[in-house]
């Protein structure tokens, strides 16, 4: 499996592809100091043999920033040192943080833009970048990402968007001019052996943002500057948000945010294809530096296609792990059945936007950390109706419900349509589910599986199939019910 | 050439398989009547020998909407019958009116929406779609496209954001459902041998909305209820708009209304996978219904592939023939380099959202038709400098100058970029121009065409090549000038 091969970056040997991309986890104090929660949450990725763990973007500045971390003075070196020791000792995943410079913010809606940042602004700026750097290799870290993704203010930079009209914009070259200057800052303050990786955007997803043409050029610019590896991502910009009165801006509330942590009915891989062709593009121009590929891809199978199709050399998985840390490990041990599949629901976003610390919804009930993988667990069982799963055709929609099994912590609900891929549509704590995505003419199967709190996976229940008919257009069909052909498989 | 072979629609004939999808063009009077520039309009397009001409929307509905044509009362019926006339004797052009349903809005931002629709409401809809199709057959034209796009009524019943809760939202059937009356009440009132056609969106775009997963499902419902061809675009919504204060809500303001007519800096025939997809879906399940894509597609390469590639079986294309109505004329005589290539200014979207008659920039100035092909009238010249062109590097921006050319309308702007292929990047009437896309690392050729009033292309002038030398981060480098190497070719 081409996920499971190492690759090595600048003297950081990843013992394999997969890589945890910054997320907020909010375990940090309200100064941003180092927490035991924070350690065990990083720690648990390491447990479960991730071949890279970017940790939450720890700001350069000084800014009261609530529970994240920070990198901002030399003070913070003691508590991020304890966490990279811990995680080394925990297995061979390497450990970067990724730094960040974001603009001022307040309720009223107002920003901070970077047409506002003075010459001595930039200069001050690119000096704490590498400071940032320099603390974090003094921490220990394996190296350093470099968040110029988004709405915070290097992305803005490289922005389509950007309004500088000095050497700082206006033009491509303009807009790539503060990345190379931190760039260089870093190199000079961390040592050129030292790793220094960079996220921005492969498609800003905002009216007159830039799209993939240009983001190709950007990439470019990036690999000849010297990073490490190219991170992407999509989207996630303030110019779109949603504004709530009293409520700072949350640059992930609008459609570019949408796009950033795609919900539950995007495809699956939607942007892995944004990867393929930026790697093409810099490959072709003789750069080898690795791209990383990120959004909706923790289904194995999408993973290593991308890798195998040369879309990407590493994939970011960041939901995925947070439902799953041990998501590496279980493949390693090729035991995929047991894999705890993020739904996507994104209750771990809201949960970032509402200002809390944030958790996965298939985790046990109040836990703030994935539970213990305990493959030998007992896993739950089903009565004497093996699930008893029934189902009824409502007004063009599917109810499902079953019986409680013994033991479960959730039920995963799995579908095939029209007898193509199974798959699973979502993951719930009650025994009833609607679907109403189904059409007429199609065929649909459906089991559910009863998982335990640490995602021991029960047998399949009894599986149900349904055709729905054509509904009859002059009034919606009231005998539909009668009329649909529902078989117990 | 796959795009010059005709397609047979249930009984209407298309000589080839392009196709203007409905455009504004604010040519009609403020009562909605046809006039003699709407007219003129059309049969422009006949005479350009394109193979379906979709008439922009006309509402079906008792609205003031201003110089919009209108279907909604028999007393339109002559007029419209007019065009059809003038559009037949002008070639084998079919001509279909594109009939739509738009919600009540005011300036001060309100718009009706489908929840606040009563059966009632829905009842009478439902009968004007089918008396609107009647008038158009009786007003000759050759069959009828049914308005599901964008922002509109029907759209926003197909909306994964119809939050309507009874036979008419909810589930997918349920939001299908109105469409499918729709659809019924046109075979029964302009008879079963009329071909009744839809658009509707393969993406919304917006925060919520539902993308290709979904519109596949869409698709198939639309061919199970027998629509005679599915034609394809993407956003235009009003959730996303820019609202501007005193000013009508315009649903091409927001980042869907920017997917929806995509500017300069998109890639071309960006949509043309999401067509693909829907395409070999309904194709799978059994259904040989047509599918149109459109989107940045009036490079004759781009539209010929999407053809081959079996990506849709027809193409839509409405900036490129408003700029050139020739379009399919020039390519069945061969003659592709006389075409007048559209830049993707959105000049013609800026005035449709100013509420001004929509005309192209390409064209001579203060004409409000496209000037007759003539193609042995004299094209413009150089003087004894061949054009002249030079170019200078400043902060990273390539400023392009060049001498006047006798008899030039305007200068279309040739770039090939590393030696890639070479497309027109801009048409200008002024003697200059600026790129500020460059990048180090990247060898670019430029050279221009001077192009009279009909589009007649002179020489190309004398060529100009640049590769920008790598910045230094420092502080932008003052000598880049000197330092770039810049040759005449």
């Amino acid at each position: 499996m081409k996920l499971l091969e190492p690759l090595t970056i600048r003297g950081m040997t990843l013992p394999n592809r997969v890589i945890v991309p910054a997320m907020v986890t909010r375990l940090a104090d309200e100064e941003g100091w180092v927490t035991a929660d924070i350690i065990d949450r990083y720690v648990r990725y390491a447990r479960g043999e991730v071949g890279l763990i970017v940790v939450e973007a720890m700001a350069v500045h000084h800014a009261r920033s609530g529970p994240l971390l920070r990198l901002s003075d030399d003070r913070f070196i003691p508590g991020l040192a304890e966490m990279v020791t811990r995680v080394h000792a925990a297995s061979e995943s390497r450990i970067v943080p990724q730094i960040i410079h974001f603009p001022k913010i307040s309720r009223s809606g107002w920003r901070q833009t970077i047409d506002l940042l003075s010459e001595a602004d930039i200069d001050l700026i690119v000096e704490q970048f590498g400071d940032a750097a320099r603390r974090a290799r003094q921490a220990g870290f394996d190296g350093v990402e470099v968040h110029a993704a988004h709405a915070y203010t290097l992305s803005s930079f490289l922005s389509r968007r950007n309004t500088r009209r000095d050497a700082y914009g206006g033009t491509l070259e303009g807009r790539l001019h503060m990345v190379g200057r931190v760039m260089e800052t870093i190199r000079a303050k961390a040592g050129d052996d030292f790793p220094v990786a960079i996220r921005f955007l492969a498609d800003e997803y905002i009216k007159d943002g830039y799209t993939i043409p240009e983001a190709k050029l950007i990439a470019l610019g990036l690999a000849q500057m010297g990073f490490d590896y190219i991170s992407l991502s999509v989207g996630g910009k303030f110019e779109d948000v949603e504004h709530q009165p009293g409520k700072v801006p949350d640059p992930y509330s609008g459609y570019s945010g949408d796009r950033c942590m795609p919900g539950a009915w995007y495809p699956p891989a939607l942007h892995a294809g944004l990867a393929g062709e930026i790697k093409a593009f810099i490959n072709a121009k003789g750069f080898r530096v690795p791209v990383a590929a990120a959004g909706k891809m923790s289904d194995p199978a999408d993973a290593e296609r991308a890798l195998v199709d040369g879309q990407a050399d590493l994939v970011g998985i960041a939901r995925g792990l947070l439902a799953d840390p041990d998501w590496v490990r279980k493949l390693r041990l090729g035991q995929p059945e047991r894999l705890i599949k993020c739904d996507y629901c994104n209750v771990c976003k809201h949960l970032d936007a509402a200002h809390k610390k944030v958790f996965c919804y298939l985790w046990p009930k109040g836990s703030l950390q994935a539970p213990p993988d305990e493959p030998d667990r007992k896993a739950p069982a089903w009565g004497a109706d093996g699930g008893g799963l029934s189902l009824r055709l409502v007004d063009g929609a599917v109810e499902l419900s079953w019986s409680k099994a013994e033991g479960a912590a959730r039920y995963d609900v799995y579908r095939a349509a029209d007898d193509g891929e199974v798959s699973v549509e979502d993951a719930v704590k009650v025994t009833s589910w609607t679907d109403a995505t189904v059409l007429a003419g199609l065929r649909y199967r459906y089991y559910v599986r009863a998982c335990g709190p640490a995602g021991q996976p029960g047998v399949p229940s009894n599986q149900v199939t349904v055709e729905p008919p054509l509904p009859d257009f002059r009034r919606k069909n009231r005998d539909m019910e009668s009329a649909a052909v529902i078989s117990a498989g």
